[in-house]
């Protein structure tokens, strides 16, 4: 079998580096990437056994995994999806699913792509930043399933379960709305607690001789990359904002009760969020 | 040397363990706690050598580490500085030093005294989040060192050392601004996004199916007491409320730019946060 690649940057090169390294050779891992620099690391690293251009890739590979930022895949999907045989797999793992399951709707191929979206990610991106692992124990969203194919779906299921993934099923309208909560809004803070504390802190050696590793934690993802994070909070611009509405609702009754000096009430807002505690130790476990 | 704490929990009784644990009876640590739950547990583990009343703890100690939540100590510390002899000294450990500090700024005995602020912690508490090494490579504040006596301040860097911690000079002041900013707003930001999802994801099992070590990292600090947290951000309230309004104004910025599709106005903002990286890469390294 052949896998081809389309985009080798953190998700794209992580995957081409797990299937390279633990098929043992039976599977055969072909790439394309734009970014010059990318494909200099990619062969530096070795992360494909061939790295060809996106149109050779169409035609040699048996499955196709678009794995490049949001925003190229609904460009290019609609295109990949006209120059596909009748028996060839189109996979995207994109981070948000309206845009692009509603660009090829009405696609006469749609039944050949599976809309995927692994949560997996570390705040690094581009190929360097590719490692084995992980996706390993993660979770993967397949949506629209009812829109693939059997043959397809299985594919897709084989090689997230490959990864070491559990797939759950949801409609692609319901992800982005769960995702605009449960990850992009992580960003948003994160971000944003960055910004507040360089604009107070002008000197960088004075935050890093104040900051705890609970700042770390919280700033980790003030990281991650705009080219790819730009993309996915315009593509999910309508939830997100609708999350970070709610946010900043919460943020003011903090704001207020710790102004007005409501000690209770803080701490009735700090026990309802303790409430978290279970599900996140159920995420560290993994 | 006796040293005796005052307050077992996750600080105090990290302290104790350590001295405990690594003087080699050198040292005889004293406690007291007024949580009956908590004494339980401290002799359980056997945190302290000596688990006494706080009056007789004064009466024994050479050292005295005052280690209750800061509006504990705010109540307790003319008392104490009231019953100490000549060649005592108090060393308090709470997270702002304002209102502490100005609470004996003309007491007689206040060379006595060492206003000092451990940067360490973790998301646990209680005599049972007690751990060694907490402490190891961290950063100690103190404060107003100008007002204790060379005696005093030499006593409680020496234990700071032994800890394994370095320490720096603040003004109190300075110090609750900046810790409101690097450390107080990190665990607002957390509760709140600990809040807002829960709010729109009813099921805790879907949070956890939809939820990555991204998000895992960014609410850790959701899980923190708000008995240890109510009064510390009720007692530098002026600077928290100062720090949230710039945060909620960098929000609305994304906020805007996110509502507006501006992408490259996301990107600007994002670009600009990722400057943290070397600070927090630093932070990581310790």
């Amino acid at each position: 079998m052949k896998v081809g690649i389309i985009g080798l940057g953190l998700i794209g090169g992580s995957i081409a580096k797990e299937i390279k390294t633990r098929s043992l050779g039976t599977i055969e891992v072909l790439g394309s990437e734009m970014n010059p620099n990318h494909r200099m690391k990619v062969e530096e690293l070795g992360l494909v056994d061939l790295l060809i251009s996106t149109t050779e890739l169409l035609e040699l590979s048996d499955v196709i995994i678009l794995a490049t930022p949001v925003n190229v895949i609904k460009e290019q999907i609609v295109s990949i999806l006209d120059q596909m045989s009748g028996d060839q797999v189109l996979i995207d793992v994109g981070s948000t699913k309206r845009f692009i399951c509603k660009e090829v709707e009405h696609h006469v191929n749609r039944k050949q792509y599976v809309a995927a979206h692994p949560l997996a990610g570390t705040e690094f991106s581009g190929p360097a930043a590719s490692i084995i692992g992980l996706f390993d124990g993660k979770k993967n969203i397949i949506c629209q399933k009812e829109k693939s194919s059997k043959v397809a779906l299985n594919t897709a299921l084989k090689i997230f379960e490959f990864l070491g993934m559990s797939t759950y099923y949801l409609g692609s309208e319901e992800h982005d709305r769960h995702l605009a909560y449960v990850s992009h809004l992580s960003h948003i803070s994160s971000f944003t607690l960055s910004l507040t504390v360089q604009e107070i802190e002008n000197d960088q050696k004075q935050i890093f001789n104040l900051a705890s590793t609970g700042f770390a934690s919280t700033a980790r993802l003030a990281k991650s990359n705009a080219d790819t994070w730009g993309p996915i909070f315009d593509a999910n611009s309508k939830y997100l904002v609708e999350a970070i509405d709610l946010y900043i609702q919460y943020l003011n009754q903090f704001r207020e009760s710790i102004q007005l000096k409501n000690i209770e009430e803080s701490k009735k807002l700090m026990n309802k969020a303790n409430n978290i505690s279970s599900v996140l130790e159920g995420i560290a476990l993994n």
